[in-house]
């Protein structure tokens, strides 16, 4: 194992103490944890998300104006305690509920939801809202159900922009269970990642080969197989998007290319491009894209491609600007 | 060789289509050339930087108000040709003069020098600023003197800002000369990079090993060993930067922790965590700090660290907004 790391046990600890430091002006350590919350007054419902570390710049990166109250960051690729998440939910509290924006795996669903009725001891209205966008798999190894990926960052967007504007817990709570069955995601990888304590990789793959539909945890995907050029590799993760979507000429769409934390932009440009490509032939409207790496897997090489359903105030909502470290 | 891409040939003009095509609303594509410009109105000097391929987001990540007026994208480390160079003078001219920001590599010094000359049989005044900000080795593979790395970035970020403010072209060019002096990075290793029409690494590391002052482009750096822990690592590169700088306690500074491609953001916050405390423990006051991936090398595993000598002016137009892609 090779990284730019002191002990592994203490990776989360640096991280976030890097983080808050290098950005003041967005975020602060609320004092014995590692949450990770906005470093400016706001009066509005609070948004808190989180889960296992390993997956930067998810989700302490998407703390701030517009998106995340606080972020509550696992050890990595493991659920953050209740007491942290309870902690969060303290003191984002602004009289007006807390929104709980949750990936859907069993120790991040468990562990969020302890904290929901430790809160609500405090009389504080807490709401969850689950996302299960990966459509690769259904039952994974953390998992009931589909996993949670990328898509999670759009929520933060719409549900942030939502609140922001002054939409109720319970607003948000109901909007938020509509918006996740309308984004999707798949992922690919051309390589594992390791966990700093666990000292190497969790899958391997040969020197030419790749997998479809892997985990953000490396959790198995559908297939493997020899690698493919980037246009064959969207046009099966496109095609696989349309038959969950069965979208029509002329629907509008927003696309999320998303790299894993070892996979250069030029190779993400790349995919996107040919993924634009085909939904151009099929007449889709595409009114918000992005590239980058927004929900990673430590080191893992690959990407995945998201898709969302959008209509004008969905795409209104994610093109306007927020105040955070990674959008 | 596994990436995501089509044939090895095309990366760069795929690459591009797909960034323009995602982000319309920052940049488009002069006709017939690799060239990304800004695609607003504008009336002020115009700022055109480039050089190969394969450091993205740099450098047309950075075309927008406030950063570059256009960026010239040559194959992938490879410099542009002095005719696109001067589509991007010519495209980007309101009649107020052109700035080169150039990194100090034979190859594209030498083409931008060309279209220099292009440009002034059109009466067109252009000054250029040379960065060579890489403190780790003299001369280099494709160098004479220093080669020129992440701290480039901030030249654009700060000249940038005196161009939209209004200074002129030769205002410009002065200040420049000063500035990259006050600049002054050193890169590590972890892992080499692959050029995709190569096929394979430029160079390569055992499984425990590193390379100290290595570039952008995989040129050597002047040491090998084995990995060591973030710390040592951080105090033997900022005891580097502080031998050139000559730093006082209360002196003004800012960092940027740059990852090379390959290498995930909770390493890079670790990294700069590090970094940070001895900064500290010397008494310097950081007035600006940023962590992410902005002058990449594929997928090399690695990071740099830039230091910047700030008085109130820098740290001003270092932190304020501008309208990019990837600042």
């Amino acid at each position: 194992m090779k990284k730019i790391i002191n002990d592994p046990k203490d990776v989360v600890e640096e991280m976030v103490s890097g983080l808050v430091s290098a950005y003041p002006k967005y975020v602060k350590q609320l004092p014995e944890t590692l949450v990770v919350a906005r470093n400016d007054d706001y009066d509005q419902v609070a948004l808190v998300s989180g889960g296992g570390s390993g997956h930067e710049p998810s989700h302490a990166g998407f703390v701030g104006d517009g998106m995340l109250s606080a972020a509550v960051c696992g050890q990595v690729f493991t659920s953050p305690t209740p007491d942290q998440i309870y902690a969060a939910i303290k003191a984002t509290d602004k009289g007006k509920g807390t929104l709980l924006i949750v990936k859907n795996y069993s120790g991040d669903v468990m562990n969020f939801d302890m904290a929901k009725d430790m809160a609500d001891m405090d009389d504080i209205q807490v709401e969850t809202v689950l996302v299960d966008d990966d459509i690769a798999v259904e039952d994974s190894t953390y998992t009931q159900g589909r996993r949670g990926v990328a898509g999670t960052v759009l929520v933060h967007k719409i549900l942030g922009g939502f609140a922001r504007e002054g939409k109720s817990v319970t607003e948000l709570a109901e909007y938020g269970k509509e918006l996740v069955q309308d984004i999707k995601t798949v992922g690919i990888a051309l390589s594992g990642a390791t966990v700093p304590e666990v000292g190497k990789p969790g899958f391997t793959l040969a020197d030419d080969e790749m997998e479809f539909g892997v985990g953000i945890h490396g959790e198995p995907g559908y297939r493997r197989e020899k690698i493919k050029p980037s246009k064959e590799i969207a046009e099966e993760i496109i095609g696989k998007l349309k038959a969950e979507f069965n979208w029509q000429k002329g629907d509008k769409f927003g696309l999320l290319v998303n790299g894993m934390g070892g996979t250069p932009l030029m190779e993400l440009f790349i995919y996107f491009n040919d993924a634009k490509k085909l939904l151009e032939a099929d007449g889709i409207e595409l009114a918000f894209t992005k590239v980058g790496d927004y929900m990673t897997s430590l080191e893992m090489a690959g990407a995945s491609i998201t898709m969302i359903k959008l209509d004008d105030e969905r795409a209104r909502l994610l093109n306007e600007p927020v105040h955070t470290i990674a959008w």
